[in-house]
Formats: structure tokens, sequence, C-alpha cells
């Protein structure tokens, strides 16, 4: 973050399946968000992911080539005040990460791929921010993307419900409309799917009930267009318009046939797809009309990135929310997680890590016995399945990996592999925190006793000395015992440690 | 079970480490016990693992020796009456499931093998049993086993707080006292070994506290034995006492050497080793004084056999404190475990289904959702997972397999891969009740209706035609569309569903 004095600017970017938005944002000394820049560019980048799940080379250097561009805009961001997420298309792709090394470089920030639920989960933030204040009650809150559709119910700014589909308008139009072909059959099929997908979170949305609906995203907003513009109703979207809207296109026959007013060229090629989930997800939830809402994912990562500026950041009431979801006792973790950050601090310099890699180190120790809640043998693997798999709001996927990473590794045998979850980049640092986790972990073993106090720590590549301030030879063989046994797992990743 | 009319007869056997027990009793009308038998035989399964941790073949040869023998005397019984179970040696060897089916053949009767916790169960409930009804406050029981230590707290016959530790007499007394040396810092190094396993629950197991100290298993009664007739105490145990049981064996230098009344030959190899964890325990946890209870596994075998024939089985609520754990909606659950019992009667003849699977497939319809506590996405995956490794009192590790397999394979994609975690001998069956589950969470997707009824099931080899009672071709699309993709999934381990 900056010197945390206002003005600032925030910058957000959303590399979409279809296409790449970033907005420039000014925060004023009262926390307002005023909008500065908004940027679209169409790169098309779910269409580059090949029956393999690999991006072409093509969709690549389109992407590379836009963030090139939105990187100029952002040159002399902090990093901090840049959030750039990837969704779907990346999460879907093998080799995603390769990608984002050149994607990064060209934007001159790092980029976090986001699961759909944390997608959701900012779809609803940034939704929430452009309605009006004092609208009570529950809302309904939808994103038609290119391979996901995001349904929230949230109240005020709170998502209280998230979920995340596989089907989007770009997957559902090449599954059902493939050849263009916009016949009744196509539409009956697609609409169907979608509500197969639908089907096992029907019955609690509904139970769950809401006042109001509001959709988001190019899909949405282009069904509202058409409706407008053909004449079918000033605003809102209904389902007898919608309705209306499909049979004009099987009167059309084919895509290329289409000429609907208010739907742009570019949008064509996956309309169909889009409008039979919006169909399925009206019937199916017995939508009565939606409204749009021009807030949408990007707005969300600003909002997001404006709570974490103000200390209010979701991640810490994850971690928290997780403590208490598996029962975790929060006092002997907070008193691993402070020795952490004690230690941390005392090598930060020589061991040359990077600032925000504390926070994750104190999350982690948050979180190491939270394996615990599954079976007392290998806790620390269950803690890392966990870890990689739940669902923690406010965590990009790789944030996730290094806890999972840190909680794997904190105790018993260690090896490289055990690494491996993360890019090989990251090994050395992930290793170090590792071993500061571990020895918070070791000091505190006996749970009762306050951790024996280090005098002296002498630092170098993989290699630790530390000086007790007691007599640990002399007057505490279980500390030297834990200590010795520590050493050697130690060396099997060719850390020395010393004392 | 037999016919459920007392008096009936039930057996237990204990594959332990070191030796091999069985018990039979008979069990009167008042549900009272009878041991009518005790057989025990010195098999040393535990020295038969190498270093790559498979059994060699001798052993293996006097386990199923041994076996065969105690097989002779309970051929007539039903074997839901025979309860044998393996231990440590069996969790930690290799092949353990080769053995098993030559054991199996030897003792003619199933044999499962037990987690360390469920050990600890077991060990508990039959000290338990052996003490003083009117006894009041809570319990602290020990069983020190040739490669685990099992310690719990309990009050009445209910454990509270279950641990089971990798050390025991074999494992310490192949560590520390390899050459059979009794010098003053094998034994040093011994007890602090054990301590350093012990610190981790050291401090949660003295603020529970407890009011009583009973141990069970082999070293506790050579040390009571030792005690009493080298003339230390007529009764009990103390650390003072083991002190100098400890300092007449470092006087006495070697293993060879030592002439301890009380001690039988048998014993000698492995008696130092089970000492120093005995008294690493009574110094970490601070126990004055422990008496020794004729009480073990086996009798808890018995007991936990009675429960099960008196329909009060551990293993219902294993379940349902998992699903209130994991917050599973257990309605639903309910609506779910009830078609696939329904369906499970119905093809049980048709596919030859034994009996005893009809239990399994009912649990885990109680669980197939528990996977949903961590994260939406996958959630068949995290419920596979969470199976395969949580603490299930009651359960066998086989059976644990087949409630993950079956929770796993619930739902999307399946291949007999899947299915690995299981011998291959099952695959036929698991796989059948894969679909019968699969089948019963299709008919209830909807969450809310309920479930389509079935006319007629026409079963084959992998086949089932199904035939609704309502037009689903012509009336029910969303099912229809639920059936086709199932029967594409079924597809791929050839497996025909018509309907």
């Amino acid at each position: 973050m900056t010197d945390g004095q206002a003005p600032y600017k925030l910058a957000a970017i959303d590399l979409g399946s279809n296409s790449f938005h970033m907005i420039v944002a000014q925060i004023d000394a009262f926390g307002q968000v005023n909008v500065l820049d908004r940027l679209r560019e169409s790169v098309r980048l779910g269409g580059g992911l090949d029956a393999k799940g690999n991006l072409g080379k093509a969709a690549q250097q389109r992407a590379v080539d836009c963030l090139r561009r939105f990187g100029e805009r952002i040159r002399d961001f902090p990093s901090d005040n840049v959030a750039a997420v990837g969704t779907n298309t990346l999460r879907q792709s093998r080799n995603a990460r390769d990608f984002l090394h050149l994607a990064e470089a060209a934007l001159g920030h790092p980029i976090a791929v986001i699961s759909g639920r944390e997608e959701a989960r900012l779809i609803y933030l940034g939704v929430a921010h452009s309605l009006a204040r004092d609208q009570q009650g529950k809302r309904f809150v939808m994103d038609i993307g290119g391979g996901s559709t995001e349904l929230i119910i949230g109240q005020g700014f709170e998502p209280l419900h998230l979920e995340s589909l596989r089907m989007g308008c770009v997957s559902s139009s090449r599954a059902f409309f493939p050849d263009g072909k916009l016949g009744k059959a196509c539409w009956d099929k697609a609409i169907t799917a979608a509500q197969l997908e639908l089907r096992p979170i029907k019955a609690s949305y509904r139970e769950i009930g809401w006042e109001s609906a509001t959709g988001a995203s190019g899909t949405i907003r282009a069904v509202k267009k058409v409706i407008q513009q053909t004449g079918l109703a000033p605003y809102g979207i209904t389902l007898e318009h919608m309705y209306k809207v499909r049979d004009m296109m099987i009167d059309a026959g084919h895509v290329d046939k289409l000429k609907l007013a208010g739907l742009s060229d570019e949008r064509k090629p996956v309309f169909a797809g889009g409008l039979a989930v919006l169909i399925a997800t009206f019937e199916a939830l017995k939508i009565d009309r939606m409204y749009v809402s021009d807030g949408a994912l990007r707005e969300g990562l600003i909002y997001d990135r404006l709570e974490r500026y103000q200390h209010d950041d979701i991640r810490d009431k994850t971690v928290r929310a997780l403590q208490q979801r598996f029962q975790v006792n929060q006092a002997y973790a907070e008193a691993v997680q402070k020795t952490a950050h004690k230690l941390f601090n005392r090598c930060r310099d020589d061991w040359k890590l990077p600032g925000h890699l504390s926070q994750l180190l104190c999350w982690a120790a948050d979180l190491h016995e939270v394996g615990l809640a599954i079976s007392h043998s290998s806790y620390h693997k269950h803690g890392g399945y966990l870890l990689a798999n739940a669902d923690l709001p406010g965590f990009s996927t790789e944030e996730q990996r290094w806890l999972s990473v840190l909680v794997r590794t904190h105790r018993q045998k260690l090896s490289s592999k055990l690494f491996e979850l993360l890019d090989a980049e990251h090994y050395q640092n992930a290793l170090y925190l590792s071993v500061l986790l571990r020895l918070a972990v070791l000091l505190h073993r006996s749970h009762k006793e306050a951790a024996p106090r280090i005098e002296r720590l002498k630092l170098g590549k993989n290699r630790m000395e530390v000086q007790f301030l007691d007599d640990v030879r002399g007057k505490k063989p279980l500390l030297l015992a834990d200590l010795e046994r520590e050493q050697a797992f130690l060396k099997a990743v060719k850390f020395e440690l010393v004392f």
C-alpha cells in the first residue's frame, strides 16, 4: 500500500473469458470511490482454449498486447494498489502459469487467478455498491460470464449465499448452437441443460428468497438492450420478453441472418447461449423481473482493495471463520502466530523475504491445526488438503496454495516435492517460511509454557543458528531432543539448523 | 447375527504385534458376558516386519498356524458373532492385504484392521467393563502395545479423549536397546524420546484430569508383576518403584544377565522399551499410581459386538456425529438414504449383494454431502477424502474405505480407477452400490419434491432397466436429461442404464 494518505488511486483489471476490463479509481479522504477511467478490450481469451485446455499462442498474444496497453496507464502505481484477476478461462487452462508470467510482465503487476465463488463474492460487492444504499431486504445478483455463471443472494454489502456454476454464454453457445443454427430444438436442449445445472441449488435459493433481482455482465446488458431497442419494454428483463427475443432468433434461423436492434456483431456469436442460460435461470428460480447494474467484478475488486486499505481485510474474517468452523484452539494458534511473526521480522532482511509474505505466514500459523477437525493423525496433511480445497473468500488461488503448502509442511518429514503446488520460483521463500512456522510450532510444542526465548539468530542461505537465552543443552532435554529431530527433518531439504 | 436368542456366543480375536489373543464368551438373557475360553499365543508378528514394512514369510506362517488353531474352536460361529482385528503391525505393513487373505482363510472369519484411535476406544471399553461399576469420576486408561500406545480419558463406559501414539515396547526396545545393553544413557534417550511423543498431548490431558489410572496390556502387567515379586510393593505401580526396577536393570547391564523375579523370558527382550514408555508417561502426565486391569482390547471387542447385537451400534452414533460436525442437511440425507435402501432391497437378489453391504450403502447415503463443509465444488471428492481420513469410531479401516469410495463416486464422472482403494475382488459389488447411491441421489436431485416412483427394475450383470410410474420422456424433461447424462457416466464403467 502507499502511505495511506488520501487521495490515492486504485486500479482493477478483470481478465475475463470474453473481454478484459480495467477501471482506475480515485479514493478521496472520505473513502468515496470516483472512477477516473474505464477501459475495455475484446480479447476473446476463452476462444483460445483448445480441446486439451491449453491457451493458444494467438489468444495469449492478444491478451499480452491488451495488458501492455493497460499497464502503460498504471505503470507508476504501487502493486498493492492494483488488483488484477483472471477468472474461468484461466481456472480451466492447463498452461495458465506460463501465460501468467508473460501477462504479469506486460501489465507490470501481479495477476491472481480467483475461484468461481470468489468471483461471485466480488461481483456481489461491485453490484451492491452500485445499488441504492437505502434498499432493504435480500438481493439476488447474477452474472453470466463466458464459461461460468455466478448467482448470489446477499443483503447490504454482505453476500449470504454464493454459487458459481459451470455454464456461460461461450460454453453454452458452443455446445448447443455450434454451427450458428438457431432452431427450436437447439433452444430446448440449451435451456434444459442450464436447468440441470441449476437443479441442485434451485430449492435452497427459492427458500431463501429475495426482494429484488439484479444482473451484471455483457450478456445481461445485451439482453436488456435488445428488449429495449426492439421496443418490447422500456427497462428491466422479464421471461415473457426473453421468449419473444428467442422466437425472433428462431425465425431468423441462423446467427448470420440475425438482425436484432441493440445486438452488436461482437456479441452475436455468444448471444444465444447466454440468453438460454438467462431464460433457464428465470424459469428455475421463478424470477419476475431483473434490473441491470453497471457494477461488476472490477468494481468489486476496487471495493475489496479499499477495504484492505482500511484494515478491514475480508481475508482476516475468512481465517477467523475457518478457525471457528473447524474448531481450532484460537488462543494457542495466536501464540504460535505471534512467535512466527517475530521470527519473520528477525529474518526478513537477511533472507530478503518480501513483506507481503509476513501476512501469509501469520494466516498459516492461525490455521496450522485446522486439519485436527478431520483427524489427529497426519493432521498437517488434512490441513493442507483443506486449505487447498476450501472456499476462502478474499484469497486468490495462489494465496490458497501458499497456505496449503505452509500448513502441509509445518511438521514431520520435509521434501522439496511438498512445495510443488507452488511455482518453482517461490520454492526458496516458501522453504524459509516453512522453517519459520515449524520453529514457531516447535517452540510452543508444550502448548502451555511460554516459548523459550531466543537470544540470537545467525542467518545464512539455507542456514539458521539459534542461540537460546536458557541453557537448552543442560536444562531442557525435551526441547533439545525436539530440536535434534527438527535438525534431521530440515537436513532432508538441505537446510542447516544449528543450536 | 444369529437369531437374536440368548444365550449366544461371541468370539473376539486380537492379532497383536506381540501375541494373538482369543476370548470366547457366552451372553446370557440379561446381556451378561461370561467368558468361556481365553487363548493366547506368542506370534511376534511385529518382529516379522522388515525395513520396507513387509511381513516376512516366517511370521506370516506363525500367524496363520495360530489362527487355524483359533479357528477350529469357532468354526461353527456365524461370522457376525466373531470380531477379529489387527492393530499396529497390520496398520504399518505394506503387504497386509495379501496376508489378510491367508489369515482369514485360516481363521474362517473376516479380519478387520482398525486404526490406533479405534483400538484406544475398544481398550477403554474393555477396561471400563472390568472396573467397578460404581466408580465415579474420570478414568485414565493406558495400554502399551508393541508399536503403539493408547491413552484414554473416559467416564463410565464413554471415552472422552483418545490418543494413539506411535511408540511401543517393541519399537522402543529396538530403537534404544538394540543390542541388549541396558546402560543409563540408553534409558535417558528412550525416556526422552517417549516424552517427546507425549509432549503435544500433555497439557490437554493434565487439564482434563482424572480420578484413577488403570493400565492394561502385557507390558504393564509385567511391570506390576516385577514390582510385586521383587518385593517392592504389594500392588499398584508408582514412579518410585519403576525407577528401582530400572536401576536394577542398569546394574544387570545386559538383557542376557537380567534376573528379575516375575519377568518371563519371552517378555525380556521388549521389557526395557516398555518400561521406558511407562516411566515417561508417569513423568509427563504426573501419574501417582496405576492399577492394572485384566480387561483389554479383546474384552472391548466383545462389548462392542454385544452393543451392535442390542441395536446400539456405535457406528450409527459416529455417522450422526459426523453429520453434525460437518453440518450435513440431515432431512435430505435421510430421504436419499431411504431411497438407496429401497433400491438395494430391490436389487440384492439379482445382483447377489451380501446383506451387510446394505448398512454401508445407507451410511454412505447419510454422509454423501459431508464434503460440502470443505467446498461446494467437487464436494464428492472432499467427502471421499474426509471419510478416508477421519476418525470414525466403530468402523474398521476397510469399512472406511467403502464409505470413502461410495461417497467419492456418488456423482459426476466414473472410472474403475476410483474404486482402487478397495480390493479388486470387491470392485463389482462396490460398483453396484455406487450405481444405487447415484440413482438415489439423482432421484432426489431437486431436493424438494418426492422422488419419482419406479414401477419396475429389470436387472442384469452391469445392466439396469428402469421403468418409471410417470411418463418421464413426455413430462419430465429435466429428469430425462439427468438420466441421459447418468447413462453416459455409467457407460464409462461399462454399466448399461436403460429407461
